[in-house]
């Protein structure tokens, strides 16, 4: 009994045995989590390439539950070589950079391929194509669990006769679509919302076609990647960095391989630390790196980072969006400055919007939650946004009725605090929650402003139709009174109102 | 722009990138979460080899911001040669089995290692010692996070004099401990609570010594280690039995593989799912391998799950912990039957205790949650219990002030459906849900009969102090009345009463 057998795990086998880390646990949710895996790689693939993406997803039943997920998109391309292991190999991907990213993980589409194989023993259909290429690379994979390695069923190359470039991914997935189908809708609804430069193209396991098509052309500036900031740098970075490092000095390193570092920085940070600055980074031992860490996180003088790493959706956007699919009465926007915690850039957007078509049975507002355009729609009662909502105080803001309120909050960064790995809610960090807090008061306040007007406007409506009810009366009696016959007309009265 | 480049990242690689996946975010959180770990495995190497856990704990200030965890304890030891990977690589565990266990990711004590590795570059130093083994092994650790293998600073041994037996750990984070110290101060009491039979000594960073003696003797029976249920199989598991099957037959494949499944079971579920039972279970091909594997899922004449590799905390173990602890005036505990999701049993046990010492500032009932004998002290707004703690309507059950009512939830499983890699919060499952919501039924129903005694008992002490109060009037009145000069005595009225 008290033998212990010891065993290493591969990550693949590691995600199989603890899959509901990455999303997929009950039929449901694993039917939703596989396809917004998917559909979040082919975003990225059209977006990192500057291409107004047009994606196409259907749904099909193949047996009573099992269903295939097919999307295809029109981005970049993955080149041929790197098919298999870009879709049949955990953590491995190409999205390790400090740059804003729907996927950041490196899980998403091997634990869709890895899912549907252990549900279904079927591989999973991939076609591939890099912008430019004269063939297009069909593959089917399967993974090596154990091993975390890619098993190779088929490949085989088209010829690229209509110069198509993109991705495409047939999955079959043992899921509850009945069950599923809002959720899928909801997301690319909600999607649609903050993409209005997309076309979506949505055909559902019923058969049924939905069309998003986009409004606007620009397709939004991706993040560039960028150098790391020293704020949030941690001793295994600084290792890494100086084991690579081919400068001579500190200060040349410093200056070489962080954002926001120059001259005067780097000289006035080594003094911070007490390190000359005309030290070799290989020299360094160990109690002086602990400190140039320990400093670069205390150090106050640093510019605060880089923001040409990210890529909010912007008030214009936003705003377009919102309007095409919600139809409110009101909209307003805010897109804040970008912050940054442990040394991640990043940008808080809220938007507001009354009335029109939103009616929601809640008695709280309608909340529609965006990280680097992503809509999540589960754990929202986790989440740092529905915090701060529970909050607020809404009759101040003149709202009287909540159900009219709806509330969109995106959060852009190179690394969104998410509290799973499915993605789903973002925790409450400090700065996060601040700036949260600040959007939100910037677009209620906003919205009082609006609520008043209506409600004067309501009000003096309300007074001048009890005076055009008895005004006619006053006429007839004044009338009769002066001894006139004819009721002189009353336009008058009501044109100057 | 639109080059991506591809890369791999080892696991631990993957971890340290997000290692607030395993409850690495804030340095209070991390430093509890490392102390957590470390103390976790400690209990589980005592009770795998039936020992009184006697857990020694330590925490230092080393600088500003770095403590120095010290955790020894008296288990099984982990053999020499195994320490390395054992705590120094990730998804290396020796908790790969169905059985409950305090772990299961592999994850908790090289994440330990890493992060304090990280934050101070230290290494981690680890004494180890198997049952009657003559020497102790003593390691200083570190990480190669990019190949995810240990890096050994050292290695020495030790002759082992005094016979001890167990597991040592010395690890410098970097953390808030101010803010840390009342989790990691109520963790030990709440592990008290259900480890009546452990003796726990804590000396805080502030040097004040806390110990926890056992109130009884019987260390729990371990669950043991069992074959899996059919029920929760994927063809992935389906394959690798196969794979390594010695035996000739579906028929015997089936008995020797899975629990539950005697001649009878298998012969019945083959007719099922339509397999020749005498078939070998290699010649199966694609579409039967799917189609037994789908029929493990609904063929409903299975057995339900093993439950000798649960270990309950038990109801008298639970009330002596409870009365040890809360010194309330009144416990009731549930331990449910076993059941089971996905195939994983599992065990609910439900306690509630009512006044005395428990008083809470919350107009909610105080919530103690457990899982294998783990204390979850956050995220309790996303636990299962929590939620339906929410759906109780109180005063039905007599209670009037919910600050006086603990409640202490228990579930044990092979497998526990945490939210994170961080356990802190168990999800929602169905069958989990019902079982919870049962047993909390079932104590609330008896806190209800004590409560509607102490009310009657309240209500007729009332009525007897108002009895008592004008009892002696009348008995002067009455005197008077007949004219006595003396009232006679009144004890026999109140003796009778």
């Amino acid at each position: 009994m008290s033998k212990v057998e010891f065993k290493q795990l591969s990550p693949a086998d590691f995600f199989y045995r603890n899959r509901e880390l990455a999303g997929f646990d009950s039929p449901v949710k694993s039917l939703y989590t596989a396809f917004r895996e998917i559909i979040e790689n082919s975003f990225d693939g059209a977006e990192i390439g500057g291409i107004n993406p047009d994606i196409f997803v259907s749904f099909k039943q193949r047996s009573e539950d099992v269903f295939t997920i097919f999307i295809s998109d029109n981005g970049i391309g993955i080149p041929g070589d790197k098919v298999p292991k870009a879709l049949a190999k955990l953590l491995f991907g190409g999205k390790y950079v400090e740059r804003q990213s729907r996927g950041h993980f490196g899980l998403g589409a091997s634990m869709t391929v890895l899912y549907s194989q252990i549900t279904t023993n079927l591989p999973t259909r991939v076609l591939s194509c890099s912008r430019g290429s004269d063939v297009i690379d069909e593959y089917h994979l399967m993974i090596n669990i154990q091993r975390n390695e890619p098993i190779i069923h088929y490949h085989g190359q088209i010829p690229n006769k209509k110069k198509w470039h993109g991705v495409a991914v047939e999955v079959n997935i043992e899921g509850d679509y009945r069950r599923a189908h809002t959720k899928i809708l909801d997301y690319i609804e909600s999607t649609a919302m903050v993409a209005p430069y997309a076309n979506i193209t949505f055909i559902d396991a019923y058969g049924i076609l939905y069309k998003f098509n986009k409004v606007i052309d620009e397709v939004p500036k991706l993040g560039e990647a960028v150098l790391p900031h020293p704020r949030g740098i941690d001793t295994e970075k600084m290792l890494r960095l100086i084991r690579i490092a081919r400068q001579k000095t500190m200060r040349k390193f410093l200056q070489s391989n962080f954002q926001r570092v120059g001259v005067k920085t780097a000289q006035s940070f080594l003094k911070f630390v007490n390190i000359n600055p005309e030290k070799a980074p290989n020299k360094l031992n160990h109690e002086e790196i602990v400190r140039c860490v320990k400093g670069m996180n205390t150090f106050e003088d640093f510019l605060s980072p880089e923001t040409k790493c990210l890529s909010p959706i912007g008030e214009e956007v936003l705003t377009a969006g919102i309007q095409k699919e919600l139809e409110p009465d009101f909209i307003t926007t805010v897109t804040r400055k970008p912050q940054a915690y442990s040394g991640h850039p990043f940008i808080v957007e809220v938007a507001m919007a009354f009335g029109g078509n939103i009616i929601e049975r809640s008695s709280e507002p309608t909340l529609y939650r965006f990280a680097n355009r992503i809509p999540l729609l589960y754990d929202q009662y986790a989440d740092v946004c529905a915090k701060i909502i529970r909050t607020f105080n809404w009759r101040m803001y003149k709202v009287h009725d909540n159900s009219k309120l709806a509330i969109i909050t995106h959060i852009a960064s190179t690394k969104v605090p998410y509290r799973t790995a499915g993605k789903e809610s973002i925790s409450d960090r400090e700065e996060l929650e601040r700036e949260v807090r600040l959007a939100m008061q910037v677009c209620a306040r906003k919205l009082r402003v609006y609520l008043s007007r209506v409600e004067r406007e309501e009000r003096s409506k309300i007074r001048i139709s009890i005076f055009e009810k008895y005004m006619p009366y006053i006429a007839q009696f004044a009338t009769k009174l002066s001894g006139k016959k004819e009721v002189p007309s009353l336009d008058f009265v009501y044109e100057n109102k």
